[in-house]
């Protein structure tokens, strides 16, 4: 008995960014699969699939953003419901990959839980994952198989270079750990100056604490502060205030991911900088929302990559070769 | 270079029921391994060892309780971190196994939640893994290693043997899953009467809903209704209702595993039942207490558990080659 | 180069039960691959493909008849011979379940047989399992990967309900760990009540041995005696005994797999029940028949899931929703 | 809780040649562990061990001998059974590798059973694998662990040239595959002269079918005629024949694993050869043995080697470095 | 959203031998797919390939020629960019299996490296293996998935049928551990005699080390010295000397692989024989070659199994039946 | 039987780095395992161990020297001999990680070969791993199991303070992606200022090409260019240009592994670098040596970490708990 293949693509999505799957499926032009999905009072999770899943090929959207457990569970749940009634591929999609700055051991005794991420994603069915900004590119190599990184670099950059086209901007990483993501950014913005904060104890002044001093030349200018994600908020709120301190013009905070937890909100919006712009990989409700807080869509890129790998094209000619 | 090998048991203890670790240490004359672990803001969980656990014999402990998803996590990340720090020999203990209601597709396209996790405690470094009262045994078989499964059903039942040494006693299960269970709990009872609700639409009642039905004599008995683990309360309660109408003397309920959610509390309290009796395999706070609810330690057979596995003896021992 | 691929389905039977083989290959409109297969003197199995398979969707069906331990070896041994002919997709067929019943440790240091089962089969390089009432679910779990679980009970059930639609029915489990089993079968058949076996010692009669107890009410009912499996036939032979002297009016036996070792036909010829049911998924060749046997033929069934798996239907679909 | 290790060897033995276990286990001063087993009547295979394992060092010892599926399945369970019950170390002792000639595809669409074996052992659980004289030294590759090969030529040699001391000996091979084994006997006997059957269409006698002639010098001399194996005796019994008629004085057989199935004794006993030699790897009951017909002990070797593993010892230095 | 899938095959050529996949691209009428592939300073690999192989069917050729470490190293890096670029099938070509001949433990303490080059390309992501004439047909086992093992001895032997189709022709393995090859060689060219060179300690000459002997009759007849290949060339040099001087009539030297390390060329060139044959399953470069060796395109071979395993064709009917 | 086990520390040293493993040996006063490691002539590597290494706790030192895929081979190959001739545990010694530049996907289609390399030991047979200044400290997430990761920034550091303890130091990192380790050494030399080698599009000259400028303050200061590894020495050499044109005091380089292909060595002689400063985790002989240059011993502290790892004791303490 023969036949001619048919490949089909569905779009599933966890509970914790609704807004986002929503949008993906209409860049696409496709439908959310119905699914029951409910936490029983004890916090377990039930989901099942309400249309026949078999064969086809599918794209699990859930975003890490908190409660990060209960989404990340979530989705493992997703993976393993499809691989068990028969989905012919799956492909795990995580805008933001949780757990992602423990990616080594900063001492001895600890886990390395990006690791423990992919390979729970691994064992429960994943054939592939899709991601953003990934903290360090090096997380690629945690999982076995392939990884779609995707970069929403290009899409914040062209922001800024049109909204900030008139201005002399100069790039700061809020730490030295991001440096070379800076002189990335500095590139794409095309060619500006670099800066970084380096927290020291200053020999000069011994009996005192630890400071935050710039390196690198950013006096008069249009500061961008970038980072790939702001959790609490602390460090880039510090960030902006010695660089004012040290004369800068004003700056501008970017970075893909906005974690938001706690405070964050209240010290950026009260930081002093001039704009704070994310993406929403993570949502970000209202309350969390000041402003001068600028939000700009992640679902056509992620539309766009999704395309691409269903249709055995090329996610790499979305950056240029680069991806 | 030649030297004599030593093993060193360690402890460990997730945050989910300290008091119960605390226990268990006391019980084996140990101290629980000395770590930092908090939650960020947005849920991420780290844990770091404060002391050497290379070639340790290590024990990780943590109840499966509510947030469930954070209390596996971290017990997968504790998990991850002692493989990665060179401990010799990995148990998982977890006195309630997570998710292992969901131990089958009940319907076309579900998850099978209970062999995930032990899938994830596989690949994050598990050895091996020690739980009490697993809703159905072939959980078991979902693990790729030893599984110690304890049982708790000889400390509930001494304990209603001596406190109702002098009543006709009867077992009921509470649904027609349970009958097994109920058969063993009536053998060791001494030989008691059985009986089981049976969920159905009465056939001479044609336009009536779903009824509970008691099948088995209970009759003027002190009816002890049995189960491995009580979530809402809602089925026992209306088990309760019905065997005092259909001419129980009292009723009392046994139960391993206290899920204990939402209004359970105050359905146990208010249901007419005499005594509800658990273990504190998980963690039963004071507001979820009542008066008449009794909690009985299970960390002397955790302890006792522990260190026949530690010292190579026998676990079946402990049930008289049962387990 | 370029090519639209075709996928082909190709049907492959073991040694063990070629009439069921045949039948759905005839449901199918397929022809079962011809191969070459035997078995040397010392019991070593050899089996080789007179065609080529590279490429194809393989369905190899085996039935785990006695003796058991050949018909999976050869089985496994199709498989690999497969996996290494470069079949794009293996899906094993056991209508019957070998070991099923060794799914759980009853007691300390035994095997959990019905996950090396599985394990072997993944190893040996089965992409998929199918299956027929297995004899716990929970079984599925046992395999890593996609796992299609087939009902009997409405095959079954249909027939009792057309053939005895006038007489008053109960259903009835031969033991305590089939109640469950009994309810659906209750359910089906329209709310009917429910009993079981409940083997005891009498509390009231201290120096007897145990005894059968009927729990629930069977008086002057038509009793349906149901079970996954009859391999001796001499607890449903006690069980028809008990019920008729408790006063069943009379009472068939129902059940999917008829293992039938040893004195199983001549204890079911005799043991008083009006009608004996099987389903044909193990072969009951004519000198393990009698008179009031009815074997229901499984190959309909099976054709069906198996053209909905090649297909990229829905499973599902054959049993609204449940399997 | 600090202690300081046992090690404990533990002697297991399957059903199949129960008498090799028990010299076995007399050469090591131990006892088997005393363990029920049993078939039910469908050939399904039961197995529990009746002292606890928990930690042992064990050795699982089984002849792969007819009904093979059976005694390899047996053999796969006591394995299971013993890593669920905690035992610390596996170690699989199979005298005789089943399937061991079906260890390639002799032509396409074939399966390589004897790498199957290997894999479905892993799966199980087993460590590490014992074994003698493997048909092809690559099998031992085909486990993913350690295999210690051990070699029964040495214990046929010995006897040999104690027995025929004052012959002039050839080693033969009765087929071109086993030539290389042949030189190492020739080597073992002091260097004596090698032929081998080549099995052929005689090139000369072109309308005649294939031919067996002796490639090689054996006029005048004792042949010892070597393999193995020897299963149904055919092809052993047309090359004593054929050197009987090119000329050789007299003829003996040697060969470790005695399978011995269908005609094989009747074939021997008449075929002309002096004395054919076997091990006791596998059972050879009364009814196999003949008068000329001698069987050699191998329980002290496996006693050896055993211990060798157990103490950390060398099992190479057995055979003067080539194990 | 569904789409019709396609396949693409798309092939892929390592450094070692160019050539060889410039032929088959030829054969296949495909293009190479264009990468960047260069070796660092201290002998790091890199390769990056210039097209987008997203779901492709890749076929991965290299030679496991010398330097063979670096061969094989940058087929594994290939396959791994291949795996994590997302090609659908990665089929590694090796014409040559690097450390065939480390194929088990010829004595204690020794690798099988045939068995780990088989694990190393597995996981980097290998899902099936083309390969030439194994050192022994038992490697094939050595890998967990599908290998289409090609033979080369029909193009070698229609040649030699051709250009000697008027000598009369005997072959000779030499050593005895190809006898088996020999045999098969013999069959192939009509039913030749056969002989092998046995290495050994002359018994009636006690004083003197080993000598080689011509077992089988070879007198008058052109010898085929034949070999699945040839390293340094000292051991065919010495057996085309012992032929000629036991009374051969000329010498021709046929084998697949033509490793010719070290003195090879030098010793082949100046053995005697008429002729040496071989095919370019490896790089045979012009100042290794000489005038009477004669290099047999292995191409059109590997184009016609490369089609046939990309259309879902037989490779076995390539070689009727035998592959 | 019953024993107390012992436990064995072996050396193994590969062909790279002798000098090195000697060092280690007498530091730990062992001897290095004798065995037979030689190369064919097409480059395969052979391996035996000339004593029982049964039981063993086996280190594997090599170094990961040009010509780097021979030197992984031959460790890869010792590993698959240690896990075959049955050691109980196997730890790989690799103080310069091979490919560990090949951390990520730079572009598209690019391997992950530092994770391969960890995945190609794993399947070998290697239990864990030791290694020294990893070029990313997320490798360590690469390999399934333990990782000690060792630090000689306290090596070089020490002799720097001691060296130079009258200078005023600042710390450069060549480029933007070394900022953090450069940040690290600040701290470690007592709080030095920072700074950065920028490469860019000088955004005021665009018709120029890339320049390099120094990001921080280092005028007037003795400046420590720091780095992982140093290859072709061609980046540190223009570092140390631009910095002597910015008005450093001068220059000292600095780095653990002295990889030095091609020019290295002449272009870190003649860049005007007071002193040039390595440890010899990699061979550095004679010819790569120049007078200004510093090797320093780096078999103390590996030896100290084997001992650690051996004993039970705890690495992490050799580096303040940042191990």
């Amino acid at each position: 008995m023969s036949a001619t293949p048919k490949k089909n693509l569905m779009l599933f999505s966890g509970r914790a960014h609704p807004e986002l799957a929503e949008q993906v499926a209409k860049e696409l032009d496709v439908t959310i699969t119905p699914q029951a999905a409910y936490s029983f009072a004890n916090g377990e999770i039930f989901v099942r699939f309400e249309e026949s899943v078999r064969g086809c090929d599918a794209f699990v959207l859930q975003s890490h953003s908190a409660p990060i457990n209960d989404a990340i569970m979530e989705q493992l749940i997703m993976v393993d419901a499809l691989k068990r009634a028969s989905a012919k591929r799956i492909t795990v999609v995580m805008p933001f990959w949780g757990y992602s700055r423990q990616d080594k051991k900063h001492r001895g005794r600890e886990p390395i839980s990006a690791r423990l991420v992919a390979d729970m994603f691994k064992v429960a069915g994943a054939n592939r994952i899709m991601t953003i900004d990934l903290h360090t590119a090096q997380i690629q190599g945690f999982f076995d198989g392939p990884v779609d990184h995707l970069f929403a670099l290009p899409v914040l950059a062209d922001y800024i270079k049109k909204t900030y086209s008139d201005r002399e901007l100069a790039v700061v990483s809020p730490d030295s750990g991001r440096v070379r993501l800076a002189e990335r950014w500095a590139e794409t913005l095309g060619g500006t100056p670099l800066a970084f904060i380096h927290k020291t104890r200053d020999p000069r002044k011994p009996n005192e604490a630890t400071a935050n001093r710039v390196v690198g030349e950013i006096e008069g200018r249009t500061c961008v502060v970038i980072d790939d994600m702001i959790d609490t908020g602390g460090t880039v709120a510090k960030t902006v205030e010695v660089l004012m301190q040290d004369g800068a013009a004003e700056v501008i905070v970017a970075a893909t991911h906005g974690v938001l937890s706690g405070a964050a909100t209240k010290r950026l919006a009260s930081c002093g900088a001039r704009e704070v712009i994310f993406t929403d990989t993570l949502p970000i409700p209202d309350p969390k929302r000041f402003p001068h807080m600028t939000v700009l869509p992640i679902a056509p890129l992620l539309a766009r990559a999704i395309h691409e790998v269903f249709d055995d094209g090329s996610v790499t000619s979305l950056f240029n070769g680069n991806a």
